[in-house]
């Protein structure tokens, strides 16, 4: 069994995840977080809010995933978000064209028409996976889930492809939330949805899943200074590495990635950074990480320039596990197109600017006699004025019927369309890289070392034999950690060893047992997962002891 | 403007929730939680956890929203999820048929067949809303969203209207991770669905919301003994109560109505119990709840007893924000038929039973000779053992060709079904409660005293003036307390009491202000959102003091 196979089991068993509607005989692309996946996708959760959305004071919402017509329409999803789909002319089974191209070893861009692929497919005789057959057709297939909101016709609707749009049309009412002032930040975790033609690999590809993302509004003429320029060099595969072919990414500091023009705005920059942080966090090796930019044909619709931060797991490859993406002002400027509603900003200018303005006045006398037949058309602004003086029509208007009075208006704002960098993870991919290097075998025995911080505030609590003296104490202690706020995992059956075992393997930092010398002088034994070492503490101390330590 | 409209406007403009896809001339029955909504929310949430989940062990999962149709049949969703539409005949708006009735003072029962509710519609001339015209036709509408899973037709899903039946597909490998111990909790708090027909109300109706769902397996032959009896009384609108037209609660200890066969299930009475609690704790006085008895033809079609717990609000009347169902066995049976697997339970018995056993023992020799015809067919098992001897085709068989051994068998377990209660809880409902009895005018100004407990953990961090060496510090004061796991409200900018205004109005519960004398000695002024009291605290005792407020 390959490592991830067994991270995979141990998913299963223990109940991180496992596939959904197993009883019906399954649904593909739908996953169960089951106790322990809850307890660990909520820890990641929280560290995310950790680094990416309270030290900025970002706020956070939650939108409907339920999303009319209009709005991605609007976004460009409607028409773009599409995969190439290959229909078998023979049993009629469907793929992603791409995938039946690259499984058989032939180089195909992602832009690629789908009558590039079907040529591609047929010409190289590729076989239907099912029947053997070479004759394919490929059509774009939307990968969105379609619906009908209410009862009439035509009404229809999309489950949120991501958490973004339902962001960026409450814009306006986010902004004054935010009293006006750019930079802000939105965040949202929640669940996303893509109708994947032929999902497969467990619980990396999904039809539904969960997102963790922030839409940073921006004005792009902002001076920004890098907050917490950190020496730790991100391991970029940029445009230039890619062109030339090469494999190996370049290790630059932010600043130095930003100074050279590898990353084309600093927020993004920040986000890699703090990506690279959060993934570290989780028990990732840096060298087993790296951000790979999306190149033009590949990237989506929205982004002027994306980094996929990626983690190498050896049986999948490298995994994309967020998108970090510069949008511009393209979802703004398509909302505001979309739904004729104004989502320009004023922005303070740093120091007032003065614009020279020029004002005619007309001499109306002089302006009815010389123009009888054109005077009031001209006095109802139907005229221009340029450098040559005032033109009706085009031509010049005689000098004499008006003066020009030059004065200077003071500018203290400007009107802009905010521009977006948004960093989007996905959590279920997260949870798994996380399992994947937390996962270790110690004496034949399996320990998820997950790393401190993720896992918190969760304990286990043990009385060592099922007698009612112990248990009645131990349900005591648990009702103790319960009131400050620690998940509690309760058991009282099994050796105590087996119980140990079963903590280790769901990655539980910390296993408090409570035996006969407990009842006389009020200590338990903290046993930590990791190091399998045990030392009594009073009970009245656990809370603050359990805070002290690292891996808690 | 009423109460209710003052705290839905104060909703809207703090950001605690508001229509969404406004910009687009919006989508009913849509709403987006904004900031100070997902704060309160998640408090709420906790607070559920804290008395539903954590102290009886319960699991947590989170399963997918969208559902194949399968599994919908089977639960009976599909042919029984339905509301009765009514459309006019001459404009084709639709509408509710039953609202139609009762707003128009017309009473019908909600279990009325749609050939009813028209005739009802017609006979009494009931307007069409939108144009005035008379005439109806009703049909059922099912009120699930619909969508396609992947790219073959006939692939139909649908938004789970409600988490439970996600937990009820998973129930084996659930039992196993609870290592096939019953009673069984597993909670669910996630996103339910209901394509309603014509969603009015605010954030009451909503097609889109959040529950919290606890589904409860038990074995109903084990003995439960109530866990925290209280003297608290529960206002229960009971059947016979109803039946007598009247509309009085009684108001019954736990144990009253048990004992009195009232509240039909130990847990069912348990669970009211503790949703009195959640209630009370989110501020709702005692007097303004009851628990009304859905009456035969209004309980969800696998309800063997459902109370819902209602909230009075003026503007609304009696406004249900959860359902406390018994669903007997219903859920696992219909699941059991409609996938073909065993979902029975072996269940310890308290002590052993004897089993009385009676075996046959043929003398083969002399059946050969007495049955040359059908000895074969007999020795086959084609014979029965009543109390007369041994039959064959109904015929008994010579007594000299067989013994009967009499033995004994121990039985330690009896398989069952496990039985359903199910406390469902509707989030948006809970927070529109708790607003309503925390929003207060207070000098003119707005006070929304959300109870302690609720919006933990939450503070504002002010420095009294906008220079430098103030924001400086108040910034890391606010980093200490996001460090503690504290949410922080950080505002550098207005007059501070329009700062302090802001923080009441959104109910943050602590406001911690940075002056000059911080600068000096290290204290900050902490300020009580409900008694507008200011204390000075040293920096870095904030956290602890915080957690030893009642409000907070």
């Amino acid at each position: 069994m390959s490592k991830l196979d067994e991270v995979l089991n141990l998913a299963k068993i223990k109940g991180y995840f496992w596939p959904a509607y197993d009883v019906y005989g399954g649904s593909s692309g739908f996953y169960v977080l089951g106790p322990y996946g809850v307890i660990l996708t909520n820890g990641i959760t929280s560290l995310w809010r950790q680094l990416f959305v309270r030290p900025m004071g970002f706020l956070e919402i939650d939108a409907p995933s339920v999303t009319p017509y209009k709005v991605l329409k609007s976004s460009g999803h409607v028409d773009n978000f599409k995969d190439p789909m290959a229909e078998c002319s023979n049993c009629h089974n469907k793929y992603r064209a791409d995938n039946l191209l690259s499984e058989a070893g032939k180089e195909i861009s992602e832009s690629a028409s789908p009558e590039a692929m079907q040529l591609a497919l047929n010409d190289d005789h590729i076989r239907c996976p099912n029947c053997g057959f070479t004759n394919w057709v490929v059509k774009p297939f939307m990968t969105m889930f379609s619906t009908n909101i209410g009862p009439y016709e035509n009404s229809e609707g999309f489950l949120r492809p991501e958490t973004a749009q339902g962001i960026f049309v409450e814009f306006q009412r986010l902004l004054s939330l935010n009293r006006g002032k750019l930079p802000m930040g939105v965040s949202q975790a929640g669940r996303g949805f893509r109708n994947e033609i032929s999902p497969r690999q467990s619980i990396i590809r999904l039809r539904e899943f969960h997102m963790l993302e922030v839409e940073l509004f921006i004005d792009p003429a902002a001076k920004v200074s890098v907050i917490r320029p950190s020496e730790k060099r991100l391991p970029i595969l940029h445009e230039a590495i890619l062109s030339a072919g090469r494999a190996e990414p370049d290790h630059l500091t932010l600043v130095e990635a930003l100074d050279k023009g590898i990353v084309k705005n600093e927020w993004l920059g920040m986000f890699m950074q703090l990506s690279l942080e959060l993934l570290c966090n989780l028990g990732v090796p840096v060298e087993r990480q790296r951000f790979r930019e999306k190149l033009k044909g590949e990237r989506a619709h929205y982004s002027a320039q994306t980094f996929d931060h990626e983690v190498f797991i050896e049986e999948v490859g490298w995994l994309e596990v967020a998108g970090h993406a510069y949008r511009t002002d393209y979802d703004l400027k398509s909302h505001m197109k979309g739904s004729g509603q104004d989502m320009t900003v004023s922005v303070d200018l740093e120091s007032p600017i003065s614009v020279p303005k020029k004002k005619v006045n007309f001499r109306i006398d002089a302006l009815k006699l010389r123009y009888p037949e054109s005077w009031q058309g001209i006095l109802a602004g139907g005229y221009r004025l340029d450098e040559n003086g005032v033109l009706f029509n085009g031509t010049p208007i005689d000098r004499d019927v008006y003066t020009i009075n030059e004065t200077v208006e003071v500018v203290k704002v400007r009107k802009i369309i905010p521009h977006v960098v948004e960093p989007s993870f996905g959590l279920e991919r997260l949870m798994l890289a996380c399992m994947y290097f937390a996962y270790q075998k110690k004496d034949d025995r399996i320990v998820l070392s997950v790393p401190g911080g993720v896992i918190k505030r969760v304990a286990a609590v043990f009385p060592l034999l099922s007698k009612p003296e112990l248990t009645l104490r131990a349900q005591e202690v648990r009702e103790r950690l319960l009131k400050a706020g620690i998940d509690v995992i309760y058991d009282d059956s099994g050796s105590i060893g087996r119980r140990y075992a079963r903590v280790d393997e769901a990655g539980v930092p910390i296993a408090i047992t409570i035996d006969h010398q407990s009842l006389e002088d009020g200590t338990v034994t903290v046993r930590n997962r990791d190091t399998w070492e045990q030392v009594r503490k009073p009970e009245d101390q656990l809370v603050s002891f359990m805070e002290s330590l690292s891996l808690y």
